[in-house]
């Protein structure tokens, strides 16, 4: 069966050597973080996960979840005991508003458990994580007495949330919702319509569901203008809090789909369900974005979770396995081989997912201080430039993150040879779950025109000046530095190929929109290795740092950090020269054909 | 549910324009093989797998196979009746040896219909492609009564064939074996062991299955100059060629696996089981790599052959998907959306498949001739040619068809948003049928140590030069014509890459071989890219020289493979110059860390 190990001390390194977490501590919920009970909260989080969450990861896969006539919905065994242990554990609202029973505790605390129980079982962690986001929302956007009834049950995670957007006809284009809301005259609607692919949308782990449903009010405009959000309880909420009568929304159908067996995506049928609207009529996508951006930085971090238990698997195997010998001689001469991590290929294998791990967690991490910052700060300028950062990442994030650590877990399972294709060994389940991140909260080829055709644009680029600058100065500032040179080096050019890029879409997409969306998905795979080699380079920074102030023990972890970092400004970085000539060489051959040549 | 039409109209071109098949007519099979014949041959072909075999591909996955308590396994609904059609048809010994029923035409030819057929219906397709590999095996090893005995059943179908290779410990490195036989004195042996991962290894389709099993004999030397190959029938055959006894060689069980539902993976049994010699004791090895290197391209089609029928659905779903409106104004105003084939990114992924395809097609079918030639032709210099040819392309066309083949299918899934990730939609299988073929006969990694290690310097570079020599001399040939002048420039600089990577491991790796093992992946995979650019080449001359004699109503179709070719160049030859720089960084920070360190 697999395992998983919380990659406690590569957090620690990040928050504490890389990015100075006490920098933070003038934030609300830091002052209270001191460095002890820091490293308890990441301890038992960790430890929740490896030992209650992750034992259940395969066997939820291969039960899943299953409807009954009734329309009720069991989870896989052990899930609602595990489920139970989250919430006594008070997870659910470790970075919550503390007026509604959360912790206030850090969004970046939270970040680092969701890779936490990701990794350990992503189809779980859908639970908890959903609830989480449409805390965010109603937080930000009900009316005092709906966050009144349904926020504190929902922290302390009584009641679990879900999204409701999707309908059959209508994934991406939210302007095409038909589900109907008719005012009843008291403050409520009437919600009426199907969704589809809701997540946790119904289940035995909690006592109730509230669902975020957009729906469009009778009479309202056509199109995105006319869509309002909607809190509707599975079950009514009496005046004391207590449960009251069942709602008519219901699970009509769960999916049969290719992985996270263990979540319950359902079809819901609101039948003149009753809700109540969230933030203003007609505004409800500026309500649900609050939602999705959280959601995307979640999903980011499944990919990258997913990348790190395939990685920690394959590295087990890899040096469990004896099969051939070395090529530069035999290595195991006792063993009737060697274990194939002997093999540069393998290596090579296992070097590019964490290079890319490793990386990818520091990103994480520096974007959610950034959210932190974005919603806690008191200062104007640095709440500005934090929140141009958040929305220029988000999508950077949501598409490098999981494309790349679905390609991971496929590799990772690729190093088990056969026994990576049955299910025993729970490598296909990584690959499988993996796959989910690249589509769910807006396809991946959204993320990459989310990115070039509003982020970039916006505000006369000034998100994208700032991130050139800070990276470019970066360069600058320690060039010097003998151990970082080649590093740098690899680092400007890849810089240099974006920035070019960038120049190209500024010169050949503003008449041209298709030369933009031609080149989009490149653009943002760019990004993304120049986001990564700047968090190589800021880790390398703090490894010089540590090595130089003398490093108690850590020497052997810290010169891993520089060859991880080698190998991604050798074998990675080298891909930003065929992104920019991809992405120059426009739209006219893409838009040559009659779609009927296709 | 996913269709499926054959390619046959780009089988003609190819056949006829690119590779102009009258000219082997000298050759054994394609003698009889009138330009009617061969249209009749495809035809029918793509009609059998278009109207039997593609129906039952996804209720073959849901419904997987059964093992039984006797150990006996039943293959999913209408699988038996496919057969019976199938081998009915005399597909089975297409292009086997008349002497024993065969109908002796090209092995061209039975490519061409595994295409088809694993496009169809995989998991269904490889119950008669193992077949095909084992009655090759034996054809070329086995000592006359034992041909006569399994030849004509396994040709005309009646009897399956199967490879007893993998053991729990030993997949790669078969040297490892374990397995036992132990001469009886009447020259047959009994075989003892337990093989896995057993492709068709038991099933209701055939009267009996011939197994061919990798065994040591007893006192034989270790590793594989001690291994020898047996053939181990399910039934025992009497004299008159009726079925005898039971043989003890069992299905102890069936893997849970990925994909491939339909087809059953057994853990085979042997306990003393009955086989007889093929080929001389302890050259097992020489006598299974016929059968594997078949077996190589026939995997590396069904890479091209999943990629292909992913490609199809995924066209049909973005011309019918409507969702969004085009970056450049509304283009269906007459309805509630554009479909999304309007948009860049969506074409750039679809061209991004068929570019691969229509040139993956023409690489098999290229190298699918030059085996013909190497075992059909008289001309020893021109079996030489072809044989080197087909060594240096077996590990490139079984690599890069099945990794690309899965990263499209992988493509064309996303273009379905979450519909692709519901088992409803049938794309999810095809990721997951694709999945098997980089592990299988070889997993990836081996295709590309055995191109760099072993075809590469293989009798003084002989092969690489001569096929460098080809694609230089053609470009050298055609440089004059402007309308392929573009493309040839890119790909003589991918070309060149190539040569700079090859030459690189001539300085490098002779004395380092870590260095060839670090780029080998690369290196395949520049090699796969340059051997698909030259495709595109030999196709823009067919185009041009069509256009040129008059193009008969064909000049749409021309045209798109002209588009086609201008994607490749613009879109997938850069990353050549990513892959040169990847390999000359070399071994030494892969192999920097100590395996602890992972």
């Amino acid at each position: 069966m697999p395992s998983y190990r919380a990659p406690v001390e590569d957090v620690s390194f990040l928050l504490n050597d890389v990015f100075g977490i006490e920098k933070y501590g003038n934030l609300p919920g830091f002052s209270d973080l001191s460095p002890d009970m820091l490293e308890a909260i990441l301890s038992e989080g960790a430890k929740l996960c490896e030992e209650v969450l992750a034992p259940l990861n395969k066997s939820g896969d291969t039960e899943g979840c299953t409807r009954h006539a009734d329309g009720s919905v069991t989870t896989p065994k052990g899930f609602k005991a595990a489920y139970d242990a989250y919430t006594g554990g008070g997870w659910v609202g470790l970075s919550a508003e503390p007026e509604y029973g959360g912790q206030g505790l850090p969004y970046t605390l939270g970040a680092i458990i969701n890779e936490f129980s990701s990794a350990a079982n992503m189809a779980f962690s859908m639970y908890p994580g959903l609830t989480m986001g449409a805390i965010a929302a109603l937080n930000t956007h009900a009316a005092p007495e709906i966050k009144q009834t349904y926020l504190p049950k929902m922290i302390e995670g009584t009641w679990t949330g879900t999204m409701n957007l999707t309908e059959p006809h209508c994934g991406t284009d939210l302007g095409l919702i038909k589900a109907k809301a008719v005012p009843v005259g008291d403050g409520s609607y009437r919600i009426t319509g199907t969704k589809i692919f809701i997540s946790a949308g119904e289940h035995d782990l909690a006592e109730n569901i509230i669902h975020l449903v957009l729906a469009r009010i009778e009479g309202a405009p056509e199109g995105v203008r006319g869509i309002s959000l909607f809190v509707v309880p599975k079950f009514l909420v009496n005046a004391d809090g207590s449960l009251g009568a069942r709602n008519p929304v219901s699970c009509g159908s769960i999916e049969h789909k290719m992985g996270i067996h263990g979540n319950s995506t359902c079809v819901i049928n609101h039948d003149s369900a009753i809700g109540w609207l969230v933030g203003q009529e007609n505004k409800g996508l500026n309500a649900m974005f609050v939602m999705m951006n959280e959601a995307r930085l979640g999903v980011a971090i499944q990919g990258l979770a997913q990348s790190e238990v395939a990685y920690q698997n394959a590295v087990t195997y890899a040096k469990d396995r004896l099969q051939g010998r070395s090529l530069t001689g035999v290595k195991e001469p006792t063993k009737a081989a060697d274990p194939i991590i002997v093999h540069p290929d393998v290596r090579r294998t296992l070097l590019s997912i964490r290079a890319f791990n490793e990386a990818a967690r520091a990103l994480v991490l520096w974007t959610a201080l950034k959210s932190d910052v974005a919603h806690r700060s008191e200062d104007p300028k640095a709440r500005q430039e934090a929140d141009d950062h958040l929305g220029l990442m988000t999508p950077v994030l949501k598409g490098v993150l999981t494309d790349c650590g679905f390609d991971n877990a496929v590799k990772a399972q690729q190093m088990f040879g056969g026994h990576g294709y049955v299910e025993e060994w729970g490598m296909s389940q990584f690959v499988r779950d993996a796959r989910i991140a690249m589509i769910y909260e807006g396809a991946n080829g959204i993320q990459a025109l989310d990115l070039v055709g509003r982020k970039l644009p916006r505000d006369g680029g000034r998100a994208i000046s700032s991130f050139f600058g800070e990276v470019q100065g970066f360069i600058k500032a320690n060039e010097g530095d003998e151990a970082m040179k080649p590093f740098l080096a690899a680092l400007g050019r890849s810089l240099g190929h974006l920035q070019q890029a960038t120049m190209w879409f500024m010169q050949n997409a503003m008449m041209k929109p298709d030369n933009a969306g031609a080149g989009s998905t490149d653009y943002m795979h760019l990004f993304g290795l120049v986001s990564l080699g700047y968090m190589w380079a800021l880790q390398l920074k703090a490894v010089s740092e540590k090595l130089e102030a003398g490093a108690n023990g850590d020497a052997e972890r810290l010169e891993t950090k520089r060859v991880l970092a080698s190998f991604f400004a050798e074998r990675m970085l080298p891909e930003t020269g065929a992104q920019l000539a991809r992405i120059s060489s426009g739209a006219d051959t893409i838009m040559a054909l009659a779609a009927d040549r296709f």
